[in-house]
């Protein structure tokens, strides 16, 4: 044979390969994550600037890891009033393992749930790269951002829609939100989106007394730190696991296994009048 | 009627609660995390500070604080090579939603994946709880600990049994563990579980070239930093979480939809020699 | 007091139930699906029978039992080449228990896998109850059904768009498309979404050589069989399950824990000219 | 070059198969499984027989046929009482999709749901193959079928456990169970698993009024049609997989998204005395 296995073995490899990524490189004794050696840092960077870099590629400045890191805080947990809560402690309850418990909490987010993040980022990001009919192209002047905020008000009142990222099912004001921006102004992250956000609901405030939420205060926040709005629930999770890991420890250490959280008398059927049917009657086959 | 509705209703709730909790109390505007209400949290807590008080109830020291974070930070990622993140990023080939393929990656987690982590957590707070036979109770001086750890060693070996926690399939040296462990001892976080841990590789080492792993190395510094071995798996997800959300998306950006990961005549079909079957003949009755 | 805790309980459980169910009626020693006690049910109907029951709240002619069969029986496996296949055999060897290795199979279904029966179930039955311009309101002559098959086709053409259903990946005529098809007339199940069906592939073939497949098919019979499109992954997954249960099993069974599915030196790093970078540089703040 | 690059790929993909199957075969326009062609199959075997020579690799008798769907059919539902299914229906609310709401559900079994029936296999299994102390090796006569029995019971007594597979939560008499064991005597399907299995019922009856439950019958059927233990909670997912559909389906047409399962001061915070704390005094360091 003219030419070595090995070779054509490597030749097959770099033509065709499988798997590529920028992420981390593996090579015996070495592990490199986005061009750095992971011992060095390990001890020297923080979980947000761990968290940004392998997403983003590249290491924050440090006023966006601290603005980062608040945002991740702000979604650690609200008690068990979330479906996701409470289907992570019903799994915790039937004996299923950590991480699936976990994974059935984040599989519960959905349209409703958690999902004004993404939406409020996507429409956030948009707007400010296309604008609307009158305001074309990226949005520049405060002049620009207020009346495009005019519009998005607009549109949605005319469609009966709610604007995601304002106003909360339980909270008339989102102590959280304020408390963001407030660390947003004071960290120079307010751009943009940001401004824009405040504008929507500086109007909406108005008309209806509807105030920002959580996710309208990350969605304009993220925005301006750079993240596709794609990533909104990416975020999230990093910020909910906690919680969710909380919550289902605790259910195992005090709660019995199984438990009810209705009792049997409580369950209501649709079609009382319905008398037990006869088989015979339908299965004329059998 | 002599007592109103809504006057039982509250005794029923009273006496039959059906979801308690210690972790976040919520009312209108008001969202109380194990004591502390949120808006005094974001912005003045780390990740790992909120963590750690969501699961553990009270917050950590500040050298604990940066102990968990390097922990964290040492589990980030371990690029294209885990089970994990070729499950996440072939889910995310095919267009599953960013907490569906994350999901996967989290499931992937089993004994023979991660699971090294609890066990090796597990064998340390027993052994440091419990002793051996001969080295009864809670481990105390540092000559305990080296005999125990020859006991240990002794025991796996015997049983033909790998130790988890040391030894790598990669790296005969693991470079997160001894910056890990350099970290312990600069913040005064390298206790008995840890002392334990590093016996073991020391034996480990001069009969078998063995060194402590990642998992280790984590496993004596978690136990140290006081965390039940039932929650390792829980930590590994927190650490892990942001490199599967990287891996996710860098495959939704750079890769094509519903990509083959090997070419259809790369399988092997096992019973080639057999010949397509005729129904006809195995089912008579029809 | 006036009246009894008791009686209020009952009270304030009929006005405001917090569960309710048309399915399954439980109450001690009787277990009644859909009107029949399920005793009754056992050894009495066949499976599909009990799907179809249980879904649609009604027992199926033997006719549309049999098709029905014959859709699950149809989606039972197509080897080691989709990605929920391989995502199953992947967390079947890391250790991942039963459940866990057919939920991360499941999850893999997204828009580019397994979502066309859906997205062509869809596309049928509002084609059937909308008509097309020049053709509004329900479908009804066999001219009808070709005039919107028609328009559907330059339709997506015009958008460059491949019809959902029609074309596979593999197989230039897929073989259990025309054999659905065969057993759809047999029992007088092709109504008139399986002929728009057929008729859009009449000219796809005509014009491109284009075949229908297995989700055009069935897409059609179960449109026709009465199944909302929004149930069409459900269908699919009740015949694919055994199929992921036999796969995650015999990977249990044949191969090695943790398997690799590449070798190290076939990952190709994206950015191979970047050398290892100093953190130093970057974080001066430390 | 002496050898071509297309010889050189066979030969390497030959010698290192990195995907192995034997169950079913992929080639353009052909689908073989367990040596059938798929069109075939489609139309002439039953979804049971289907699930049978997948996971098997035979066909089964017609009798074991009938027998596994009798099985398959008694798994069915049970209403919204387990929190599998509780669990579906929170997801469904949240907008989540089909395929996550099963997942969901299926995740939900753990050592306390649904965990019996492969336990009571086991044990059976394992009682079968090596009998007990003064009863070794496989099991034959009926007198050694009421020892052994005999022995099983008091050991469980005297570890104060109870045994899987007998006893129901909600059902004194669950109404499943003996049908499924008159169906089994009826196909002849009634081996020596299922007669350990009555052995057992019969002396905790007399004992303490217990009788088999679901888990138990079907434990010592499927042992008899020679399923390994291991495939238990494959056969039970199954088995209810159109259940759970059907709940998230109900859920999804019948009920608002995001409902609330309790009303929000129904969560009892079990510390309650606990005052807000003051964050400035715990963290001197900022």
């Amino acid at each position: 044979m003219a030419i070595g296995r090995e070779t054509v073995e490597n030749i097959l490899k770099l033509t065709n390969p499988k798997w590529k990524t920028s992420i981390t490189r593996i090579e015996p004794n070495k592990i490199v994550t986005r061009g750095y050696p992971q011992e060095d840092l390990i001890g020297n960077i923080s979980y947000p600037e761990m968290a940004y870099l392998l997403i983003k590629g590249k290491m924050p400045s440090e006023k966006d890891s601290k603005m980062f890191e608040s945002v991740l805080v702000s979604f650690c947990d609200h008690g068990v009033t979330p479906p996701s809560t409470q289907v992570s402690r019903l799994m915790a309850s039937t004996g299923s393992s950590m991480n699936s418990c976990v994974s059935g909490g984040l599989l519960s987010f959905g349209k409703y749930h958690a999902g004004a993040l993404e939406r409020s980022m996507k429409i956030l990001q948009e707007l400010v790269q296309n604008g609307v009919i009158g305001y074309n192209g990226p949005l520049q002047s405060h002049h620009d951002i207020r009346a495009v905020a005019g519009v998005v008000v607009d549109e949605f009142f005319n469609n009966n829609e709610k604007i995601p990222g304002f106003g909360h099912r339980y909270h008339s004001e989102d102590p959280r939100a304020s408390k963001l921006i407030k660390i947003a102004e004071e960290y120079g992250c307010n751009g943009v989106h940001t401004e824009l956000a405040l504008a929507i609901e500086e109007i909406l405030f108005e008309i209806k007394g509807i105030k920002m939420n959580i996710d309208g205060a990350n969605a304009g926040i993220l925005s301006d730190l750079g993240f596709d709005w794609s990533l909104g629930t990416g975020v999230f999770m990093m910020g909910r696991l906690p919680g969710i890991i909380s919550h289902v420890f605790e259910e195992k250490t005090i709660e019995p296994p199984f438990r009810k959280i209705f009792d049997v008398d409580e369950i209501h059927y649709q079609d009382t009048e319905v008398k037990t049917r006869s088989l015979a009657k339908v299965m004329n086959k059998k």
